[in-house]
């Protein structure tokens, strides 16, 4: 992750996540060690998956103490498997059990996301098509989750409301029609934003290609329906299809020739890669 | 939750997802909405399971416009299914389109916890066993997280490193074993906290009781050892059962008599539960 | 201004502009108004312009008092006179006089930025060069300056560094070229965003337009280049032409038929629009 | 400016300007340079002025990355000219692209108003008058903007409603007449504020200086009315002229006698000054 | 206290107060009352003493719930005896034991500190000295004991570093002397900061008069020399004695004839004034 | 005081406190001290009692300006006496001096409590009693005041509402009796937390212990009664005991063999320790 990125966006979470889990003190460290005293800990996965986040794991005991030091025999994107050693940390023994936790949170989710999102975008492989992610993001976790997506394999949508445009059923609907909802955001827009819209229908697919949009959203269509939307299209505009796209389901459409597939999973139900700091030891 | 949670607590999260999805303006929405209009949409779930968090999807939409109203037909704990209309929102259209996401993304994720819990504590039914949440939650999720899980019917270990006393082996060693960390927490911890220690080994059990420990936790245990060691603390301290417990492998525990078993993977590894905000409509 | 935009992206830097100004209490106001007195003042404009930031003027004092109200007899983007009542605002006096500087700072502000941004808009009607602003804001006022700018009659570009792609001669450099800094963009950037390139030299439109740019800048250009760039261009790509762009040399490319001209001046340079809270009285 | 002041006051300014320009990434920048690269560019002023705000340019540049140096050959209060080379900044190139913006916004208006604060202060050379600066500020940013006078050769009026006393006409109302004002604020306002009274009329001037006002301003007066004042007041308090007071009318009053003159231009309506950073390039 | 102090200044405080006692949930209180019921309770004074904060004790209900009503007898300034009816409060069961202890450490401080200086006030009765308060107080409780003296009959120095010029012996050898550090401040603080300097020698004393200070402390002197002082003054400049002044022995200096004393003792050694909230019954 | 406390926690009132100090600038100190000069100042005890708060009180410091360096004589807990240097300071003069007040403002009040808490713990030398603190502590002062009772040689009871669970008379009311009021801590609580009740009855204390309680709170009790209480709960339970216990009285319950004692005197009335920053002076 970018160092501006993780400066200005990122620390202000990681923060937070270390206040949720401190409000007074570590009352367990601070009842067994009252000093300062140098220990070492090995993170070792335990499970099999592709490694994302560990400059944010080491950004969380940096956060604590800035003398805290990682040092990491991977790198985000790096395949990883069961008991391997993947980074030791160097420090203050105190930092490194209040931060472990903290740490590992962040480290075992986008680690987790990351894995899934190999696992999909695998399934893509040799066709046209490009996975997305979603806007489906846990809370206060967007910048983190993109990012593993990315390391995983995927693409990104648009970040949040403010940086895309995505005209769904009822914008359209608030607009009077597809015609009319292109025109309104082209006129609104800020240039710079391509204008996407989500279709249902054939009809709205031809509706949507004749009037200028972008990005065309086949949402929820069937195979069928989708093959003759892009034939309607007939790459006047980019194409997106979604809707429950999963790992159990995703090949079906690989020979569409969809632009894009787009899937919430990625980032709401992909379960955790199991990681332990483990072998905390003084090292003076 | 409770309105004074919800207020000092939840909100300040709350806006900062908000603020993660809108930092200019929501786009799409006033391109094709200048202004007010009155509108109601129908929350529905697209699946089956047990909903957990309607305060907090509702929290998202007065945030943005105290005025905003929500009618639930249900209330957190209820098992709800595919199809089934939850709730409606009514309010300013513009505001209905900008809170969606995040207030879904809330109510998604805090209501699969909450299925998830409830599966794994069914299997616990007619045990003494009690099913406890852990710390691996979500960072800046974990107020949320932890509700979900007592609304699935799992109970809550300590909500982070302030208010509980958990000497894990790393504590230990730097206390110099199990007797000194029992004393040094005895002696640093405010009075009100109950000190509990992790265990490895029947040998670390029996030191541990004797210490006066008030909780134990047996870590990573075989069914046999775990027997054995409920047998040696014989009620002088209450007992615990940790290690990669999920629904797929906790029914094997239900006879020991351990008086908890904690779980991560109730937050950390549930998929969320499919929930969809339908049919916004304009009522003026 | 949207409300869900003042709501979460406003407020905060209204809030901070507020305690700004104080920061332990108003002492004038407090020494000579021990308690509430309910009053009403005139907003009157002492100049000849258009009118911005009405919303954010009323904001800042229900931001002291949600009881405070404020009847607008004219609406953003309308044109008034030396003299003209505008509004009145009726509350706790106390409110009125604690609030009254921080609004017309911003609504003077703003008001001028729409005034200039008008009167350069003007210079450009008939053509079919739309106007636009850029990123030359003053710190921790783009959301109200961009505002201001669409009420003037402009457009806005990128709103800041996240949400647009321009890649100027420094991105160029370091991609080793113009194919390899657009090819870059269009690998790393979300697809929701359009590739813009800064230009400075035909043989870079050239490169630019063939490697597939969606907006190409053309930037302190001499007329004769723009001309030849357009002619190069040949409608493959958006164009905006940049460079010091004012009130005063406008008017020469109008027929050039670029697409967007951008002048940091409307925000950067537009002197205030002169507005006074006056005839404060009691009203009760 | 002062290091406790940067500190305490400006740097959480400086930081919400940043976090407005990039909300997730710089998304240009992360494109072309996935890594560190050190680099090197030049600051050069593009006009003819007074350079005020090296220190706050310098610290957006430390705030993202503290290892960003910065040489400069010039500072605050110089004049510098078209073409000349100010200072060079040397640090990651990410950060120098991505801080780049932000950095000249605030170092463009802060030497802006320090030019035309000099030109002003200049017009009153010779004279026994001072030039002031007002609250007309912009919104979260008057430390810079007050600072920016000083380098310019004005002076500091109050810096907000908590520290300094201004009774104006609605005070005065409010209070029932000058000397109940007077008499309200001396008993009211901490001992070391001094009381300084607007005036419209030679009977307040009287009025106020019989009732040991610290300050009169004589607002919006006439040249013959403002002299008659100064000789009623004869020396019993300071004095302080004001009312539309800029570059092209100040000259008129410099042979009044007036003690101060405060114009609320110089922070309000102050042009740019033009500076560019250029000429990055790799330095490793 | 002033809606717009509160609102602007003291808010951040009382919320801060807030989350430092409740940082996940009022266990006691959920526990036990799962829903919302009615109630009501009795604010009582076990002490006598001078009431002050009752609108900060009335705040931190309603920051909880804005539906909270206080209802009261007394009003700050007031003397009130041990067993006395203060106030009720009425609202949700939950809020008020949530926010009774929070609401009742600022109100009793308060008190506390009224009390204190009502009583030293006493003393300084018939004298022409005025008693002031200093910056000895405790963090993050200026604004609420500042306001408590004045409550008490004290009146306020100034506020903080930023409003008041005092220049103390290191300021004196920093600038070179008593007459520099004058001019220094002189030309350098906003003019409406009028310029104190501590002296301790009558040498200083002499000095500081005749290079024009506005307030002359004089620090730790004994009665006679602060007599001499006053009369080497001799009108020139208000004087302020300054030293371990308290209860015990400000009655010593009564008929000196000093302007103002000054002491710390009032914020930071004030015992509270003891108050309960009582009788808490429902109401429904 | 732990280096993970500080950062998390007691970081953001420091700054607070500082930001309550210099809202815009320390106008004496910039005023005589232009730039930078290192200089040193000495912390000399102006009492006798127990020090406690050095770390805050350096933090101060380093907050303003990293390079400021603390060299300490003596440590949280030592017993010092009047006249005695216990640190020197020294850094740029300039943040000497606008940190001092700051810096003192907590060493004062932190060592206060530590000294009243030190002269209470040795009344109860030789008993079975452990003194504790309550949560009557300075609003924003928490952390800093509880961890000056433990300095003093006292414990601390429970940190905030959210980490212990303590029934009073009103949540026992809302329950509908002893025995349900616990019954209902049992089920809703982390299991992790002890329950503790009020009582003010023998009958209570009967109802109490046989419901299973942790801990029971004999509050208000005469000397026969609390004897009475320690016989009926006969081991049962901890025990504590409460009512305006101070210096004054609490020798009277030495012999009761009761478990705790609590005292709010410790944190609310304890007078502060008089300590002072003296002989500033250059030292390059």
């Amino acid at each position: 992750m970018n160092p501006v990125t993780m400066q200005l966006v990122a620390d202000k979470y990681i923060k937070m996540a270390l206040e949720e889990d401190i409000n007074s003190e570590d009352v367990s460290t601070n009842a067994v060690m009252p000093g300062c005293r140098k220990g070492t800990a090995d993170l070792i996965c335990k499970d099999e998956g592709i490694i994302a986040g560990l400059a944010v794991f080491k950004r969380v005991f940096t956060l604590l103490d800035a003398g805290t030091e990682t040092e990491s025999f991977v790198k985000d994107g790096d395949r990883v498997s069961n008991g391997q050693l993947m980074a030791t940390v160097t420090g203050d023994i105190r930092v490194l059990l209040s931060g472990e936790r903290t740490a590992l949170n962040y480290l075992q989710r986008m680690s987790g996301i990351a894995t899934y999102t190999r696992s999909v975008a695998d399934l893509l492989k040799g066709s046209r098509t490009t996975l997305l992610d979603t806007r489906k993001t846990t809370p206060c976790m967007r910048i983190f989750e993109k990012y593993a997506v990315k390391v995983g394999g995927g693409s990104n949508h648009r970040y949040n409301l403010s940086d895309g445009v995505l005209l769904k059923d009822n914008h359209i609907g608030a607009a009077g029609g597809v015609r009319e909802a292109i025109a309104a955001a082209k006129a609104y827009a800020p240039f710079v934003r391509k204008i996407e819209i989500e279709t249902e229908s054939l009809d709205m697919v031809r509706e949507a290609a004749d009037a200028g949009a972008d990005i065309i959203m086949l949402d929820n269509m069937t195979y069928d329906e989708m093959a003759e939307a892009i034939r309607i299209i007939d790459g006047r505009c980019e194409t997106e299809c979604s809707g429950n796209m999963t790992k159990e389901n995703i090949a079906a459409i690989t020979d569409l020739g969809v632009d894009y597939v787009s899937s919430g999973a990625l980032t709401h139900s992909a379960p955790i890669l199991d990681i332990s700091l483990k072998n905390l030891h003084p090292v003076d």
